[in-house]
């Protein structure tokens, strides 16, 4: 699939076929994470691919935020510790960047793959780490559910690109 | 491109040839940050594309982390107010993320349509922010420089896959 096209066609998935994810392209969504670019190549980051049926269930029970039967799931951690080792000051807040890079990339490389992806925000942070068996200094931010999507979901509206995009200067329409 | 090919061959270009980017171009790639998911679809940011060459020479003279000649550069800006104002409770934090998967569209789109770019966050904010016109509760996060590359830059390392990639729990390799 072409990289434009991807972009803008993929949506948020959370309709799932039950067929799992191939092991072969888990790991490639993953490997796309790990290639990832960061500020000072930092890669302030960890991911989790949760594929057992038993631990997508315990999963589950953590994140009401996972909506339908996803057959796969990557948590996506920052790496607090690294990030302020590494980073210097500011670092913490570049962190935040690098992680939405990964996140994109992932869900691209999902698209791409032929699978659907949902970024999710709403879950138990203390429990997910545990679950996870995070060490001391990272954190999940994200919980990307994956599956083969079932129906194709309606796009978001985005805001008019005169309020968003300028030529030169703010306030320029451009676009 | 295809869209996995373009996230594993995409590298920073700070090397560029004197041909101008086309207008079209410029605002293909402009497009993509706008049509870029976020949370909460908050859209907490804003595109200024710069070319005319004497505003690109006063955004580089504020600018030490642009290295070469770029022909043009995107500004992209967080509405942190907006960000503040529809994201709730960890709305800034949130927002930092979507400037994340934002950037990552455009340095994608900019590779698929056969321009190079280098993300770049050395520079003066307040200078910037003025010389853009930003109005309060915008600032700029990162500058993009975009030219048609000169030269296959290196790519740069990543921490090996037993370090980032999990299998069920942190620390059980997978990749």
């Amino acid at each position: 699939m072409d990289v434009l096209e991807a972009i803008l066609t993929r949506r948020s998935v959370r309709a799932f076929a039950p067929d799992p994810v191939p092991d072969e392209l888990l790991r490639r969504v993953l490997e796309v994470g790990r290639a990832s670019a960061s500020g000072g190549n930092v890669q302030p980051w960890g991911f989790v691919a949760v594929r057992a049926p038993e631990r997508l269930a315990g999963l589950r029970s953590l994140a009401p935020g996972i909506i339908g039967r996803p057959t796969a799931a990557i948590a996506i951690c920052l790496d607090a510790a690294r990030a302020r080792a590494l980073g210097g000051a500011g670092g913490e807040r570049s962190a935040w960047l690098d992680i939405g890079v990964a996140v994109e990339n992932i869900l691209l490389a999902a698209h791409g793959l032929g699978l659907g992806a949902c970024p999710i925000g709403s879950f138990h942070r203390q429990g997910v780490a545990r679950f996870l068996g995070l060490p001391e200094g990272v954190e999940p931010v994200l919980l990307v559910a994956l599956g083969y999507p079932r129906g194709k979901p309606a796009a978001a509206g985005r805001r008019p690109s005169g309020e968003v995009c300028f030529l030169e200067r703010w306030g320029v329409p451009y676009g």
